[in-house]
């Protein structure tokens, strides 16, 4: 496992199927955690000692609200944090603000809200720092974007 | 001690002396901290274990940006937490929405922003359930308030 | 009774059963009252002036819009209120900010928009200061909160 | 007396001074109070009835922050109520949300942040529907702020 | 004719339709019109000139977004001019501030998002002023409102 | 003259200047007009008249809070008018909404608050398609822009 | 061709043709793109290069979110680009602000939210300087929006 | 030079210097140009080739405003980029939102308003995953940083 995908309620799965998906087309090996920052934080301690000792390389953590999670995450690993504001209330402008704002020292690198997929392909590309192979998937996965993009819409579009 | 004031630096001191201020006009015995949920998670472990074996019986919990402090409090302790958004961006809205928007299980009782004085009578009201002095004292000081209000603003104003 | 539960019209029954909820979690009796403070405010007091007769410990006040029912509830009585901010305009923010915004002295323990459930567990906080059996059931609740989470979630969850 | 201007701290006075300097420019006579909703709600009310009883014809109150204090006094009187959102916190969005957003049935009379001078102003309007004299003045006065508006700008400007 | 209500299109009659049932209540007479004060304005401004030759007393003005109309016709009247903030977009947040943040002189007295009920309200306060029938009617309103939420709620309410 | 720049108070005029030092890069001729919506409504429209009449081709409209000057000016001509939000109360988010937001028919082209240089920028840009001298200029003022851009930067900085 | 319509995906297309249908009001050419900023920026290179060879005179850009494409077209091209902001989170607001904010000497001509209309107006408009035909059309444009308006209206309408 | 600072003006440095602070407690070298995405796109072009030519590993970018220079920067390429969001309007709201908000497939990793510092070390957070040495100083840092905290703040506090 390279990723772990964490969230703090069965209901945030469908948000956050957006991140596994990208990292599937990367075959990035994942785990996703049900776990919260609150109600298990012994457990959530223990799962991210497991993912230190296991070498895991980034982890997704996706909240809503009050949001704590990723910054609470952060602060108990030096593995790199993607945070996912989850639009449960306010849209998602608490969620986001929750999220972004961490005090100096202990960063969350912060994704739109909702947008998981970002916060999977941003966990695609700090790995692909380090392994060649993920380097060049993400150049492929450029041009792919940009031909389908372009084969998609050349034809135009009727207003 | 009664009540402990927990803030995350050393900066947040202006603001949260209005929740020692509400304390000793109670007489009530208070201790502050300074401790933060991210930077020194295990040393805020350790002192709220402190607070349950010394039978505190509220936490005054103040913190700026993501504000994850008052929130990490009540997750940890079945002490009741009044948490006080401290304004250090966008006017303080961050700070008052992560405090909150807490999930189900875990509130935080929030005040307004940089409003500490209104934790310390919180933390006042509080109290006075279980203690008849501080309930006798809390009935007096609306009266005072009531009382002072009147004289100072009886003279009428000139505008 | 305990706990009063206060709310401004009947059409927001739906989100205070939240409060109901929490308390019955705790065996903790409550009374539910629909009052106004903008449209029956004699009633309103003379509900308070009962309230405190009868040694009820705490208000749950939920309100929308201007929302000024739990600060004219907190202005009126020395028990404790707590306010939930009902959404029925702009996301819930009015409501929010009308509630926690309170002058010094007179403080509302806001919790979340919508989220009565967090309203009842701060009234069985606050109790548990002075009841040793609430205390008791708080300790088991967080520890069955967590052993259900665990339980719910430990078989992990597929994206 | 026509006219009451009421606000709750002496420090509101400076943003309050519009509403006396337009009626004054009417010669409308008012009275200004410094009374509070939440810490001497009895004061305030024996206030309202004795502006009944001498037949005051319209209430301006401002307020910050959680600024309940005009559909408090709405709420009690059948006077119009002019509300003036004060800047305290949040740019005065929480003072206009709490004074405007009052439900079905008891209006205020919302005008700008810190725009006691058009609370003066609407109390004009106000009174012009019954007294010819405000009325003619009215005209006047409009006449008179174009014409001024005209010399003082016609010389244009240099950018 | 004492009141008359305006709006900018046919689709905010639904909104609009609380003046007419507030003001129904009181027997004022009204009269509707669609007025546009971007894409009318002769037509607008003729209107105004007739209201005001018919001694209209009130002008309620329904909009939404940019939310002109009411400072627009509040420009061309000395009769009082009660503004509604239409929600169109963003909630009505900008409807609101359009409408509230009128500059120094011309005032709109701006009530609550769609709440166009109040507006019929404070149409009536203004116009209980002058006419001791109304303002008779307006104190038995407020004992009737009084008395039904009394009866619709002393049966209490289950949760 | 080609460009109007109007605005509604001479204390509004330091904002406004970048719309002229714009205009001044380019040698187009422009006339500054102080003029409001709701103040002097007769002036502007003879103001508008006289601007159709001798050809102008572009208005730059600056106001705040509510913010209606540049709206009204766009419904009463076809000349295609700029706005300018300026910041007076809420951080100019009021001005914003009530420029951009205007309904369907009679738009108005908003730029940034404050940043009235590019007011005067896109009525360049607008003139440009007529007037192939300012198409010209416009061409070089880009190559110029970036020419200065990078001299003064490539240099480097110093953190 | 005279105005091109660019936005970043076909699920946009619903928003975008009120902007076709104000330019067809005015037998005015144009064409629409599907372009995105960040997925095929070469392929808006090369686009924007054919739009200023074949002498296009307007650009109207759509875009949602982080909303860039207004403003990296308009940093391309002399062309005056009008952006559209469209609703797909946060109301939209994030798009206006990401639109309408453009650093100096780089504008884009906002619109109100999802309003392609008002776009193709204002390109209208703007064409209107340079094509009499346009002109003219603008003005009976104006006139029959008027007598239309009229016409629906002036049987009044229930409420 | 493994990191590349970027933002638009030289007046955004103080702001920035942040990031270069913690990039320099980890002895890590980077460079910082002075780019912007509207007025010399060909420029920042050119740069980032550089960059990844000599093996940049990451990319922070301060904006303020519409703030578009991290994701044009993100849709370059695949070096992963952090966006610091400015304040230099609406207390840096606008700037959060461009940055933060970014379509499917370009991520770019956001941090906190001004908090430059916070980019320096997710920065370090990457680039810890590759390179032993710096994980082993990140490890030492956090433990550091726990010291300093603890040594500094366990003299306590008076409020």
């Amino acid at each position: 496992m390279k990723v772990a995908i964490i969230f703090g309620s069965r209901s945030d799965s469908e948000v956050m199927k957006g991140a596994a998906k990208a990292l599937r087309e990367f075959n990035i090996e994942f785990e996703a955690f049900i776990l919260s920052a609150h109600r298990v934080p012994e457990q959530l301690e223990k799962t991210l000692i497991k993912l230190e000792n296991e070498n895991c390389e980034c982890v997704i953590a996706g909240a809503g609200l009050a949001a704590h999670l990723p910054g609470v995450i952060a602060s108990k690993t030096i593995i790199p944090v993607v945070g996912v504001p989850i639009n449960a209330a306010l849209n998602g402008l608490d969620a986001l603000l929750s999220i972004v704002q961490m005090p100096k020292s202990i960063p969350v690198a912060t994704v739109g809200i909702n947008n998981s997929y970002n916060a999977g392909m941003l966990a695609v590309e700090m790995l692909s720092l380090k392994y060649p192979e993920i380097r060049k998937k993400l150049i492929e996965y450029r041009e792919t974007m940009k031909k389908n993009f372009i084969e998609e819409n050349e034809k135009g579009v009727d207003l």
